[in-house]
């Protein structure tokens, strides 16, 4: 996807230039983790998002760094308060910032960060981008509550699945792409149409990310099947079960929920799910989103910045193009 | 303090039941923990201030409410993360929540009511709430900040107690008062003026609040000097320290900074501040303070509200009046 981002290489340089102002303010003992948290490897995706966005509807002028950078800092916050729930080890190839520092600096950082975010969407005083992010923060965090409350449970279906994602992830995708159109002063069927975008295109890049946790660490910064082994049954393992026989079926559901998967069990699990089928079947799931958040699209002007989202969007299902064996 | 909150006992009815009907709308995994940091018992002191000053400055409705509701769940949400990174045993005489429950849920718990609260603030489509809202969160992040990174430091004076109250305790009494204030649609000089209250009665209440640490915890539902034994050096220690001779402010700060004050070391020293005249030159400062937050109420409407809060500033610096041996 990096190639993909290259148009945006231009405004990147400005948002991380927002990025590094802001984080300067926080208390200088939380400068480090914010730091660390903010320098890993990372897309910058959402904030690409809102960027694009608000280009696409007249938005020209520099007011949208601020903006899209606070969907970067809270998105930070998210990782380092996640780390602690999940127990990671790694993030984004690095040790995840609470075994770097601690998980009490971890919590800290993260609530200084969630806090300095607020405090640059306030200072639009635009109240309906304040309801935007408002709102994607409380659904974020259900969407984690709901996660953590059914860890290592062996009866998470789609439908459970889908609740998880749109919360924890799809929400805030929604909010990057709606504060871009709620910033470029666009009316209501375009806004609605952005947060349409918005949110397809969180549920498409979810769930390429959990197919991606199936393949080996040097592929993607993470360990292989880490998600599995945290508990969290994700989409690919639900899609697995589905073409399961009933014996091997109860035997991983058995021992899942039992917390005594061994590696030899995860690593079977993981080249399962490597076969050509299931990943075809998980790339028609995410096309289908995909798919969606294209067709929101087409209620945004056809410029250049449209042609850049709709590009994204569309590479969004071939991410492991290279990674199938 | 608890005869003075009673002209309060009218509006406390509605003050809980918004707070329930809000934390209701949590994800069910969080609502225990919620439930059971925010049922603890507690003086709703800043909700208090905020529907006094908000009903002192002419608001007589229900629009309240919310805000106020908001105010104490934001600081339910501290608490949680704060016995986290305090290791703090218990809060109000019961288990911390961390220990009831898991550092994770408290995490997630404390994020959720967070976030609740900035929801919560939003709704009200006031551009100026949400500002004094997020400007006091930040304050509190970083005034938390820079006391967990000066844990068995030494070398805290005054200064560096003040700045660290001023933040983690000051800034949101402040904001509670100009909340009210602003609510109530008051002039810049009155804006003011409850703002000054607000951030001066803090600092009476912390002063106060730190001085009841060094006493038994039957009377306050703390353990007596858990402070000192977090690595807290706060102001009744910093007097004390001023007053001790060479030789014994050097033992003290040595163990303190070393981890090694022992329970007899902790008791000894308890005992000593509980003496008549350290507790004087505490509550002198706290007096200090308390009259400043009066000076600053002089400038708003003279009314029943008005007198509450004169007289429940005036009862501040007298809370150990039944304490002393």
């Amino acid at each position: 996807m990096s190639a993909l981002l290259d148009p945006f290489s231009a405004e990147i340089f400005l948002l991380d230039a927002a990025i590094s102002q802001e984080l300067d303010t926080l208390p200088t003992s939380l400068q480090p983790v914010a730091a660390y948290i903010a320098a890993l490897p990372g897309k910058r995706i959402r904030p690409f998002i809102c960027i694009n966005v608000a280009r696409c509807l007249g938005c020209a002028d520099d007011t949208v760094y601020p903006l899209a950078a606070a969907l970067e800092i809270l998105h930070c916050a998210t990782l380092l308060h996640d780390d602690i729930l999940d127990e990671a080890h790694t993030r984004r190839g690095a040790l995840a910032a609470h075994l770097q520092f601690s998980n009490k600096l971890a919590v800290l950082a993260g609530d200084a960060m969630f806090a300095l975010a607020g405090d640059m969407v306030a200072r639009y005083e635009r109240p309906a981008l304040v309801s935007i992010f408002s709102a994607a923060i409380r659904r974020t965090a259900e969407g984690q509550a709901l996660e953590f409350s059914r860890l290592f449970d062996p009866q998470i279906d789609e439908a459970h699945y889908l609740s998880i994602i749109s919360g924890k992830t799809a929400a805030m995708f929604e909010a990057a792409a709606l504060a871009g159109a709620e910033l470029a002063g666009a009316p209501a069927r375009e806004r609605a149409a952005a947060a349409g975008f918005g949110f397809n295109f969180g549920l498409a890049f979810q769930v390429m990310d959990d197919l991606l946790d199936f393949f080996p660490a040097s592929n993607t910064g993470k360990p292989q099947g880490g998600d599995m082994r945290e508990g969290k049954l994700t989409l690919p393992l639900i899609c697995w079960l589905a073409a399961s026989p009933l014996e091997a079926r109860l035997d991983f559901l058995d021992k899942f929920s039992q917390k005594t998967l061994c590696s030899a069990d995860a690593a079977a699990l993981c080249a399962q799910i490597q076969s050509r089928g299931l990943i075809n079947t998980i790339k028609l799931q995410a096309e289908t989103y995909a798919q969606r958040a294209s067709n929101h699209l087409k209620e945004l002007p056809l410029n250049q910045f449209h042609g850049t989202l709709l590009t994204l969007t569309r590479s969004l299902p071939q991410t492991t193009e290279g990674l199938v064996r």
